[in-house]
């Protein structure tokens, strides 16, 4: 069993998925700024485990607060805690809970508070798990039977607290029968599908074939591909979604050979306060992520890189979102705010 | 001045593609079983580049054959080194042309008959530079002003003898005042667009910035791209183009973009011989390209890959077929044939 993320009395402990799958080592967060640091290197990446260790870093930092001034470093916590990365909706999500629970419980003494907000991540986590396994249910019957399924980047356990969202609605379809395969992009440059989603679904005994992330229209237009299921950074209210680079390209390749496309996601991963896509901010990262591989330089000095970590597809490339309160199709912004409301 | 490959008196000197730009080495092939294996290990690649080389490889297999059992020997060199890579075409179309000079010189004696071979094999790799600038003249003029050139793969001075067909373009466009920059995508799992176009560009002074393979859609929707421009290995009757893997995304992309996208490729690379880009032998490569960068592991052991080194874009993606001959467009199975007949 993959552990992701859990709370250890007085510490974060995250398995770090920079160096998986060369080395399976357990990172202990002590403090909030270090919590900051681990979502900021990518020792733990993928939206919805974003959202649980932002949670805990707020838990954590709040049990080191000092309590004769404890609003100020709240809210300094919360802000460095924010700072990390600008894309994954559930970052701030996960903040803004923490930030309700914090103000509903001010008044109670300092211990009281502190173990209430713990009580409040170590529960973000276990319904993180539960929210999978509802998105699985709901996305299992989407999958075809007896051909193979797309995914791009690693929307799996180690990008939730626990089994997934779109390896959730896989491992869903394998076990209600299904007789799949998976294919899995590499996804560079991090490699999350070469390193984090192969490791996984071997772990787990699900057929998994690695594939550069320019195979992909090879193999969309070749017929074997049943379905695409991904993940998602950030939904717009319109159905727009970002996500990792690349699904842009999958999505347009995947809906030009009439494969169906999903996004499988959190209700916490919808921001409606967005009309599209277009105003969800991207993040920019190192260029020694593309112009290294694991430290060995793969381009001359002096390269000049873009590194945008995610895209943005547009709703008309996405077949239905599959969320834990049911399955959305366009048109989204209707489809959308009606599970929200639920 | 970059030297691809040239002839040195009793050897084929390439300049090693696989440790570039790490490593500045030549490789001395001194039989034609060392030229075969260049190709087969991609030391040289690109499909003019391989046109050369195995003309080359055939006269120096020549020139070390036995007089007393000529005809049979030079069987086996053509076949050996047809048995190197499937799908470039340029491979059987420079062994057909060593054929058609073998079989009308040989009645020569045998040291005139070398001489003669050789003669041509030089000669090969002189046209191959006289036809890239020809394609790049022809081209200059489609490449939009104030934009950005998308390139996959490499198409440049190393994957011909010199100048480049892809490159050949952007470096006509560039001697013709245009003010671009170059976007090269990495082009995994051989990274020659990290390795080799980069490269190449920051040796002529051209702008290049390094993207991943699956950024091409994210910056081909952002409007910046005002052109896509790349080689191929073998174009079918009808215009259906084999190249470097990831191509036919890009072609897609592109075209879901509204962003020109062009093949520039000599007219040895048109295959009038299959009516459809179905007939294109598509070579399956190592796993371990994909599964090791430089050596280094980034996918677990048993690891499944699939590892297509070549896709198939269809006639409808590509906006104009480049040549040395002229430019052809829509319907190629007419225009591709009369630049031919040319």
């Amino acid at each position: 069993m993959i552990e992701t993320i859990r709370w250890d009395g007085d510490a974060v402990v995250m398995i770090d998925q920079t160096r998986l799958p060369a080395e399976e080592n357990y990172v202990r967060c002590a403090s909030y700024l270090e919590v900051a640091d681990a979502i900021r290197r990518m020792i733990i990446r993928g939206a919805p485990a974003i959202g649980v260790a932002a949670a805990m870093g707020v838990a954590i930092g709040v049990a080191q607060a000092r309590p004769e001034s404890l609003d100020e470093d709240f809210e300094r916590i919360c802000a460095e805690l924010a700072a990390t990365r600008p894309t994954a909706v559930n970052l701030f999500w996960g903040i803004d809970r923490m930030k309700r629970v914090y103000r509903a419980h001010r008044h109670l003494p300092f211990g009281q508070l502190r173990d209430r907000l713990i009580a409040e991540a170590k529960l973000v986590r276990e319904e993180d798990i539960a929210i999978n396994e509802a998105i699985g249910k709901n996305g299992a019957s989407l999958v075809p039977d007896g051909k193979t399924v797309l995914t791009h980047c690693n929307a799996g356990t180690l990008a939730t607290a626990g089994y997934g969202t779109a390896l959730g609605v896989i491992r869903a379809a394998v076990e209600a029968g299904r007789k799949i395969d998976v294919f899995a992009d590499e996804t560079r440059p991090f490699l999350q599908g070469a390193r984090l989603t192969v490791w996984e679904l071997q772990h787990d005994g699900i057929a998994a074939t690695l594939i550069t992330d320019n195979m992909a229209g090879h193999f969309l237009k070749s017929g074997r591909i049943g379905c695409v299921v991904v993940g998602a950074d950030r939904i717009a209210a319109n159905g727009d979604v970002a996500n990792k680079i690349g699904t842009y390209g999958v999505a347009v390749l995947a809906k030009e050979n009439n494969v169906p496309f999903y996004v499988a996601a959190p209700i916490s991963t919808l921001d409606l306060s967005i009309p599209d896509g277009g105003h969800i901010p991207i993040e920019e990262r190192a260029a020694s992520e593309v112009t290294h591989v694991f430290g060995v330089r793969v381009a001359p000095e002096g390269t000049a890189v873009c590194n945008p970590a995610f895209d943005v597809t547009p709703n008309r490339y996405v077949t239905a979102i599959i969320t834990e309160r049911g399955v959305a199709r366009t048109p989204y912004l209707e489809s959308l705010a009606a599970l929200t409301a639920k």
